[in-house]
């Protein structure tokens, strides 16, 4: 039963999104599509990288994650499907992969890359300014089939890799940083709650509040309450009890989480 | 053919609701999901039980529905399936499954309520922030698959209930309340339109606007006139004709609207 | 295997789209169903055409397309299923269908139309104010699952058609006009970009704003410049360089593209 996932900024409003099920049930009827987001900033290719990580992993394996955030549409920027671990992958090469590319080489999983030069498995027209539609939904959809891999190009060494964020170690403890902030205002950061020495003694600054101690839950407090937490993928999150903890603090995408050990 | 509706207050842009499709599809790879609502606003439990209502009742039999909106995740609050005549329901509980079960009681329906405890049917892992993925997902799958409600955890007979919507008997008529305002701007209200004695005589007033009759149709009046009808589900509501009735009068959830009959 | 689209004005918030899947799947439960756009702007007819036209020909053959902009809703405007060609539309009869209609005429493609009068094809109790899923939902299920569209109801000879917005010819050039803005900000216009006899030597005014010549890709020019190229339908857009045109230039939907040759 094929698998796969959009993830992509075309927004919701323009039938932009729903024109690559077209595409893809034309190819592969049998195919069940879920939407990751198509809400991803525009051309924010760091946004996508980070969204995919999230959601892939609890995906079955053999999904097609197509994925589309691609200011270099028409331009030389090459195409791109990846084979890692069990999870496919198919978009532009500009970074879009790179977090799920480390996690995949970090665990020791086999990771194969091409280069999409095989026209026979795109539309007959490609657009100049549309690949998610012209080729990369026709290439998924065809993997999603059961083409091979190396059937649709080259391979590719060199993938265009993006700087993640990453915590800075300091004397004193940590410099983390706001990664995504979610629609209830939660922050995200990119320190691994495991890092922390005494989660119960640690003292975290963002944006001048203060939160003293690692909680369980969010409900550990009152509301209104800022809380720091290990979110559902182990890192360290900034939550407000029954509330926004950005518009608490008017935390960020990218703001600084001091963290004193 | 198993089918699952989502109703959360995720948002459409972070892919938490979308990852719950990947959960659903591991376990149950055959299932087809609707998406109710991702837009439920955050942690509005009330607002999510009315939604529930409208909706579930088109779905076919055997429609397991997997409900999160949870401000208390992580906390003691327990986690339920339902079994409402011929449908499911899983979620949290915290009074999100109010309506749909008084319905059923009304309707005289069986009603079989367990609390979730076997951890076999949740993820591997669960972790305290994120529930819908780790257990209410998998939970509803493996029903969506044909496991016996029973087989999820014992009996639950005071299931939390929040206190819904109702008109009240006044001498004169009645006072209702606005408990939805779509996108659209039309107010529903908690007021079954059967109750009116005469529909042709009845004056409505909502925030200062009088509305005089029931109409039959949007249609029935000139663009912009504000119009009370019996919306799709049988219930008292105010609109304007190609317009919003929200932008015109200013109402808002919770309003009260008096009638006069 | 059948496929069904979904076009509305109900907004994603409050359930109303996702009733619709339930009740095709109690019809149809092997249906596949994609969302075009639940996001036209409410009671805008023409924007459901023009969204219906750009994407419903990536769609397979026998497709069953269900689109409701509906002011008209409860009033005496026909219900419509119409055969385009290798694909079927089902809605209400205000000119949603305008653009999809010329196009198969265009090319020639069979035409056949249907006023839908067969209640039997309906849900058991029509509401007066949500055809969409008492009416529209049902018929577009049976004739997924194979229903001939015949059995319907009686021909329709002339069905509403909206006005179309077409570039005027003028002694120097064309007056286009902006048919769509998207959510990244490109401005569609209406006229074919093969309309222009020497694409290089060609000037254009928006707002205010030139742009010289005809673009190949968006990436033809410097962040944050205007250009001008053929979007992937083959019709003349401006776009900004990694930016928003409608942002830079003000432009907005109806606004006139001078095109001077």
């Amino acid at each position: 039963m094929p698998i796969l996932t959009l993830t992509t900024d075309f927004g919701s409003r323009d039938g932009y999104a729903g024109v690559l099920k077209g595409v893809i049930w034309g190819l592969c009827p049998a195919a069940r599509i879920a939407d990751l987001s198509h809400e991803i900033p525009p051309q924010d290719v760091l946004a996508g990288a980070l969204t995919l990580r999230r959601a892939a992993p609890f995906f079955p394996a053999g999904t097609v994650h197509l994925a589309v955030v691609d200011p270099g549409v028409g331009t030389e920027r090459r195409p791109l499907a990846l084979l890692l671990g069990e999870h496919f992958f198919v978009g532009p090469d500009n970074g879009l992969f790179t977090a799920v590319l480390e996690d995949a080489e970090r665990k020791g999983w086999p990771v194969e890359i091409v280069h999409l030069t095989e026209a026979r498995y795109f539309l007959p027209q490609v657009s100049r300014t549309f690949h998610g539609r012209d080729l990369f939904a026709p290439v998924a959809a065809h993997l999603a089939s059961g083409i091979p891999l190396a059937d649709l190009g080259p391979a590719v060494a060199d993938p265009r890799r993006l700087p993640l964020p990453r915590p800075e170690k300091t004397p004193g403890g940590w410099l983390a940083h706001v990664v995504h902030v979610d629609s209830f205002g939660n922050c995200a950061t990119d320190l691994p709650a495991a890092s922390l020495k005494d989660p119960a003694a640690v003292v975290f600054h963002l944006r001048g509040s203060e939160i003293c101690g690692l909680a369980e839950t969010y409900g550990q407090g009152r509301p209104g309450d800022l809380v720091a937490l290990a979110d559902s993928e182990g890192f360290v999150e900034i939550a407000a009890v029954g509330g926004s903890a950005a518009a608490l603090t008017g935390a960020r995408l990218g703001d600084v989480l001091e963290v004193i050990e």
